[in-house]
Order: structure tokens, then sequence, then C-alpha cells
């Protein structure tokens, strides 16, 4: 293997020694659980191609297991995806020379042009571990023989919970995975949310701005468990009122009635995973992932939570979730956080960008989260890792 | 800050070490003035995103000044022209955090927020010097803490005579300046403008090439003042009759009273301006500029003066540059310069292209180009200052 | 001259230490013949620009002889063909400033707008040598002052014979030369034509797939002559049934009548030439070329050959060329191998998967000819030849 060190040249990567790590991770965390399409997006007998963290994967879902495998032929590397061939259940064959891949082992069982071929049972293309959970489907990015941790690990508290009725949509955006987790956990950013359609339609609270204190955040790293920052906002400093030279020129929301309705506080969780309490309304929780694409594309998957105890509240959150929350909410705030992300790459996506940025106190927890990820990461998406 | 040194390579660079500076320049020299629009481009208010020498700008007129600011955020690092927002008259604010910035000092006077930031008040953004002539906008890329220079040291010698009335246009060029500067001072190119249609709409003479010769150009670098190579066509040899394996193939256009009425002299002037005196027509100057804007693009911006003494001269000239002149000198003979240009860029877009070009004895203006440039620029434009 | 060694990294070449001169070739061979039009698409005093071998290239039959000329002046380096003008038979002038070449010499012979330059008769630009055969135009890649072989060194043995007659088409391709050789001499890719048109219009038998044996190559490369690998298919071991999981689900198609009618043998010569005998029908010979053009590019030219004695023959073959082979075959099934090679490019394009494809033991000739090239090619194009 010719090796290339890293995405991101050294002598920059110097420069941050506390988070070095998360500076290099351009395409994401090695040997982590990433969150690749919603369960119904693979039917039974399907086969779906994707990319994650840089790498080409095939995925198919089997007697309802869904299994992966790296889309490159082993032989003359083409993409089994260029036509896909399945002449069994739980086999497909490369459309060049007939190399036939197990779905569950990788295993070559058989090569058509080459019925005698030694190298039918020897060989075997990459494998990758596949669960479900929630309605989503996850994969697992590893090296050869890291033995997967258990879901729980990475994804936020609460999601797994047995009560908890997720639903969700995923969306591309144009920007780094990291713009989109650092966007979505800045707590100064909701300045551009003020003409959300969500704000009219709840009765919601939003400020221009709330600062955290040294009291409403903690880090959660205890082993073992999902590693992640979390920020109590109830303990924030909100502002409504925004001046320039002395004069108001633009107000936040105050909830009519008085009381403070607004989120309860937000956590950024290894590998790329926000919760939003309260968000976005009472009783709802919203779990959403910058998903690693490639080093300028990331996906954005956003699924909200409520606990429900019967079917019924069940049938009646998925009629509010498609009708109500994904056009206020998932396109009608996010898409907000979208825009703000594509205009933030073109200066991230240059890695010098990370040593000229200007953060202030009030973005401390980011640097936080930064630190998080260099301490507690399993390993470094390389180039070597990604064609 | 992570610098590179060049954007050339070093190996290229000493192979002409007469004029290193001049092949390094790719986007231009530092601590010049350039023109950069015409006073025309930007109304009272209006806010106007730019580039210059790979420098990303804002341009607004408060009060009738022009002011500019570095567009980009000190904090994120995005553009404020993403999205345009200026609540007061004096600044203008980031659409992402509330950053807001003075567009007098580039002061960071309010952040929304964060409306306590210690950030308020000692944090600022870069600012550009800007000054208007003639009715075109200049602006100064310099290094911090440089003294800009009286304009009249960056523009040919007459331009800001006050006699001397202006009208221009602005093209965009896919093509380095530095092929431009070369283009429009180069003696014998005027073979392709032999079927321009100027010729015909003036009774002028155009050979198909002419030469200088050792009494006709002069160096003007006497400090202080504009820097120069002047050429004086009077004392040129002009070929009208173009031969190939001794027959005449091709005719230039001579003066049918006799006369060489034609054009007086050329001369190129630091850091990119051209001078052509008794063009498009004997009483006329053309004042030309190849502003640098990216590695492979420049803006071509065309003047004419005529030194006018009464409005009715001046309203009478203005009729002329709009109705006659832009379009038939401008764009009927300037625009094969543009194609010409754009054709060279394929070469001269390779940097070891400017040691195999094949530079004749007729050339020798051009060369004396490139010294003076190497000598008298005030600083090189390098990858650090661009983004 | 600033000199790139190669355009492969040097730690990747020399992990191929028998084939390491056939890697770094990724635009060809150099002091070799290589075809480039067929003599039907040049027409007597037209001039016809090309690329090969990543050189420009301009072509003008004279008189009935092909000639080649570097396609950009020596002067400040823009392509002649951005505007062609030829005022004679036997010069091309340079739409710039008039420099005149001879397409014979390549000799500065005029320039029009300096008629008295030093230059003239001095300077040359680089011609290239052409010939043509078999209505084929082939031209030779070399170094200065490097003696051509004959053409017949550079061509499969029996293409130049006397009553072979010989029709062609070329097709452009998206990927490398040497994806295309390597596709078109694979004895086991032949699983990608069972569904051809090719097969169902004659009555050939199609494997599946077919291996070789020792005793059915040969390695042709004693000097002087044509450099090639030699593969007898009447030696291979064929499949006709395709199985997966013990069970056929695919079938070739075998002659009906029980005799083995299919393809007598392959062999790839140098520079990147493939025969086929006894295909696409008994009695034809395919002689088809992958002519380097760019690095991701080449020029697919096919011809058949068939021995014909008389007029009567030859127009009876032309016929059945153009209205039978070209649709059926040609474009039938080599459209199957382009699409191949396309998809093969994703992975060869990146100078890492030669390190990390996975041939087989059935691969063996494909490694061979790498070896030949290796051994017996006239010198690399390199990136300081190209542009």
């Amino acid at each position: 293997m010719v090796t290339t060190q890293s995405f991101v040249d050294e002598d920059i990567l110097k420069r941050v020694p506390r988070w070095r790590d998360y500076l290099a991770a351009k395409v994401g965390f090695r040997n982590h659980w990433y969150p690749i399409k919603l369960s119904r997006d693979i039917e039974e007998g399907q086969v779906v191609q994707t990319m994650l963290c840089g790498e080409n994967i095939l995925l198919k879902r089997i007697d309802g297991k869904v299994y992966g495998l790296k889309n490159r032929c082993l032989h003359r590397g083409v993409r089994l995806s260029e036509k896909i061939e399945c002449y069994t259940k739980n086999t497909i064959t490369c459309w060049y020379h007939g190399f036939t891949y197990k779905w569950q082992s990788g295993e070559v069982c058989d090569i058509i042009a080459v019925p005698d071929s030694k190298a039918i049972g020897k060989r075997k293309i990459k494998t990758y571990p596949v669960t479900e959970a929630k309605g989503v489907i996850f994969v697992f990015i590893g090296d050869e023989g890291y033995d997967p941790p258990p879901l729980a690990d990475d994804v936020p508290p609460t999601f797994l919970d047995d009560d908890m009725t997720i639903f969700g949509h995923s969306y591309p955006v144009k920007s780094n995975w990291r713009v989109g987790a650092e966007n979505g956990f800045d707590g100064i950013h909701v300045y551009i949310h003020r003409e959300s359609p969500l704000v009219a339609n709840t009765s919601r609270s939003l400020p221009l701005g709330h600062l955290t204190t040294s009291d409403a955040y903690k880090i959660v790293d205890e082993a073992p468990g999902p590693k992640g920052v979390y920020d109590d906002f109830s303990k924030h400093t909100s502002f409504y009122e925004g001046k320039v030279e002395g004069r108001v020129v633009v107000r936040g929301t105050k909830n009519p009635d008085g009381k403070p309705r607004r989120t309860a506080g937000a956590s950024l969780w290894l590998p790329c995973a926000l919760r939003v309490d309260g968000f976005p309304d009472g009783e709802l929780t919203q779990f959403e992932w910058y998903v690693p694409v490639t080093e300028d594309t990331h996906l954005y998957l956003i699924t909200l939570g409520k606990r429900c105890q019967t079917d019924e509240e069940r049938t009646q959150f998925e009629h509010e979730f498609w009708n109500r929350w994904k056009p206020v909410s998932l396109e009608g705030f996010n898409n907000q956080d979208i825009m703000a992300r594509e205009a933030s790459q073109a200066f991230y996506g240059n890695d010098r960008a990370w040593l000229e940025e200007g953060l202030i106190e009030e973005d401390l927890l980011i640097v936080r989260w930064r630190e998080l990820c260099h301490r507690h990461n399993r390993g470094l998406q390389l180039p070597e890792h990604l064609w």
C-alpha cells in the first residue's frame, strides 16, 4: 500500500495539538457506526449504492436483513454497481468477468468466466457490518478485524429507548461534515433562524443569541457509552434585542404568554450526532447526523423522536411528522442551516481556515467538542481507505 | 500563517533573474492602486462585491465617498456578500452571527447575537483605501501599515490632467493580466487588426507591423512618479505589404491622402496601464488597464481621454464615446485583442511557458517592461494574501 | 527545460520492476508509429487538428502527401489552429504576428509583421513524420533526430500484406490507452459480449470464458520486426455454462452445426495494436489500435482486413464493411468493450490501482504484454513532451 499520511498537511495539524485528530478527520472517524439510509429506503431484495466516509458501498436487503459490500470488484477494480447482476438471492456477480460474491461474507464463490479458478473460495471483498434501529440503517466503517462496539455507544442517549418513536428524512449538503456539526451546536447562530416559519407555527420563544455558562455545560466521556458535550439551555443568558450603533434594529421572538417555552438543551456526540431537547416543540427531541460523504459533502439525516406509549400515539406522531414538522421545521428551519453551512464551506474547505478563523469566547463549546473528538475517536479515515 | 512562498515554482523563477518578480506576479503587484469600477457602477448606498488581485472586496458608497472592506467575516470566515445586511448607513452586519463592522474603520462595533462580547471595539476587518478620479474608482491593494502613494504615481502621465475628460467601459477577459499587458504594448500584433471596422471608420493608416528603434523608446523610472516604458511610433519602421514566399498576400491600410495619420506612441505603466497616444483617432488618448482578478482572468478597463475646455466639448465627446468609439473601437478593435489574449492564455497559463516562448528582437520592449516591473514593483501578491 | 521526471510517482513505479515502463507510459511510448486518422478524413488541401500522445498536431495534405506540424507557434505559443491562415499551398501563417512556416520542413520562411526578422530561415517548428498505408494515416511521435523505423515494425504482421484490403472507422473512448489494450486482449472478458448482436448475425460460437495454456501463447520479440504476444485460441479451454452456487444461470452460444466456428487467435503488438484472427467472421482479421490521446482518453481505431484478389472482391468487402460489420460488430460488439473500458478508468485512472488490482492466473498474458512493453518500447512519453 502506498500510504498518504493524512488529508491535511502536517504543518497545519501540529498547530492545533489539542484537536489535531479532529482537523485531520476530513472524511470522518474510523471504527464508528454511521447512519446511512432510512430503513424505508431499501426494500427486500433491493440493491442500493451509497458513499460513506468516502467509501463506495453497496447495500442489499436479504430476508429482512441489510448487508454491505465494498462496491469494487477485487479483480479489475470496477464498480459492481455499473451494471448490477444478481443471479441468486445471496450473491452479486461482477458484470465484467463474472466474479461472484456472497453478500454475507464477501467471499468469491464463483467466477463465471473461469469456473475452476483458484481464487474461488480463497479471496474476498470487504464487508461492512450493518444494523438497523428506529427505522434507520447504520453502517460500521472500520478496520479489518475491529470488533464493532454496541450501536448504543455511537448514538445520543435516549435515541434507542424503547418508547422513543422516530421518524426522519435526509438531505444532501455541500459542506464538510464538521462544518455541519459545528453549525448545529453553535449557540449564537440562532440569529439566522429569526424569520423561520417554525417560530410562527409554534408559540415558542426564539432569542437572537444565547450564551452558555460554565455550569451549563458538561463533558460526557466516561467509558463505556457515548461521548459527547451537553449544553443546558435553561442556564443560558438569552438576548431578544439586536442593537447596532445603540439602536435596536432587529428583535427575537418571545413567547406571548411570558413563559420561556424554548429548547431545553443541545448535545453533540461522537461520531457526528446532535441531540436537541425540546425541539422543534416541547415534547419532541431532534436527533440529527452530519454523516461524512466526501471531503466537501455530508448527508444531513434529521430525525424527530417522541415518547409514544400506544399505537394511536405513534400514528398521530407519524402524521404530524410528515404534515407539520417536515415542512415547517426540517425544511423551514433546518434549511437555513444548510445555507449557512454551504456558505461556510468556501472558507473551511481550505485547511488553513482552521488556523485563521476568529472564534470568540462564546464559541467555547465548539472547542470542547473538537477536543472531545480528538481524545475519543477510534481512528482516522485516511486517503488510503477511500477509493 | 502558513505561507506558500510563491505562486510560481522557484526553479522556474530563478531562470529569469532580470524579471523574476514579474513572472512571480501572477495576480499582480502589492502596494499599488488599481482601477476596479467606473464611478457610475456604484450609486449612493449601493454595496458592490468585487475581486481584485485575488482578494474578495466589498465596496459601498456612503455620502458620496466609496469605502472598501474585506468580504470575509473575521469570526467564521463567511462572505458578508452571501446575504447583505446593512442596518445603518455606516455599518454592515454579517448574516450568520450578527458581527457588525464599520465601513470606515473595519472595526467590530456590535455583535447582534452576543451584545456584550469582548471582541466588540477590539477586533477589526481589513479596510481598503479607495479613491476616485476621472469617473474611475481606484482601490489600493496594500500591506497593513503601508502608506499609499499618490494616485498620480500609479496612472499614466496626463490621465489626471485637469482638462482631460475621460469616458470608459470595462470587459472581463479570460487571460492573466500580464498576457493582456503584453498584447497591448506589442508593436507587431497590429497584424490581427487589419480587418477592424475602426480602419474603415477613420481615415487612419494601419500597417501590418511596425518596429521600434533604439532611439524610439525610453524607460521612465525616475523617482517619484509613474514608472513606465514609452515607445514613440513616429520613429518606427512600418510595413504595409505582407509577403509569403515572395508574393504579396495581404496589405495594410495607408491613409488615402498620403499623410501618416496614425497612432503617435504607446507606453506601458506600473502596475498595469497602457496609454496609446493619438488613438483611436488623432486628438484622443486611450488609457487602458489590465486589472488582475484571478490567475487566469483580468478586467480590461478601457477609457478614452480628450482635452475639453468647455461643457459643450465634453458633451460632444461623451456622445461620440458612446455612439462611435465604444462600438467601433472598444468593441470593433479591442475585441480582437481579447481573442488574442484568451488564445495566448492556453500557453502562458503554464508557468513553464515563460521559459519556452520564442521572443524575437522586435519584442525588445516587452522584455524592457518585464525588467521595469521587476525593479520597481512595491511588492508581490502572494497566495497568503488571496482568500 | 524544467523536467518532470514522470507522470507516475517513482514510489509506485519501483513496485513493479518487471513492467515499470509500461506503468509509466500514461500517454504512450515515444519513437513509435501511431495511426491517427483514416486517409479519407483528410482531403487534398485540408488542414486538420489532432492530438496524439498528448501532443497537439496539425496535419495537411499537399499534392497527395500528408505533412504534420506542431500546432504551436514558436513565438508566443498560440495554437495555429485557433484561426487557420494558409496563404500558399506549402505554408501556414500564424494569425497573431504572421509567423509563416513551411509544412515540409517546419522552417520559418516569412514573418508578415516583421519581414526582415533574423528569425526567418533560422528557426523552425517541430515536424512529424507521416506515412499512409492501407487507408490509414500514421504519425511518428519521436525524439529530435530519431530515425523512424519502417512502419512494418510497428504494426501487426499481415496488416501490410499486398492482398490485405482494409476498411475502418474510429471512436473516441474515455479511458487510458492501456485500459483499452488490456480489455481487448483479455481472454475472459468475453462474458460481457454474450448478448451482442454479432452472435446472432453470424453462426459463430461464443463461450463465456476461455483460458490460455502454456503452449498456446508465444512471445514474439526477435529483432527486427514487430514485438507482440500471440495467443492461439484453438488450444484454449472454453466454457459455455455459467454457474452460481451450483446452478447454471447463464449460457454461452455454441455454433448450432457443432463445428467450433470461432475466433482463431489474438495478438497484441507494440505500440498499441491488437490483431484478432478470424474475427468478426472466419475469413476476416480485425486490426485495432488503442491510440493514446490524453491521460484519460484514447482513440479506438478499428479496421477489418480481408484478403482480396480482385476489384470485385474488394468492392464486395467494402459494401459488407459498411452495411454489415460496422453496425453489427464495430458498434454492436466493440461498443460493449468501450463501456467496460470507461468503467475501468475510474479505477485505473488512479496510479495506485495498478498495485491494488487483483489479477488472477488467467490474466497471465496481460502480464506478459506489460513485460514485453517494458523491454521493447523505444522511449517514454513524458510530461515535458506534452504541451
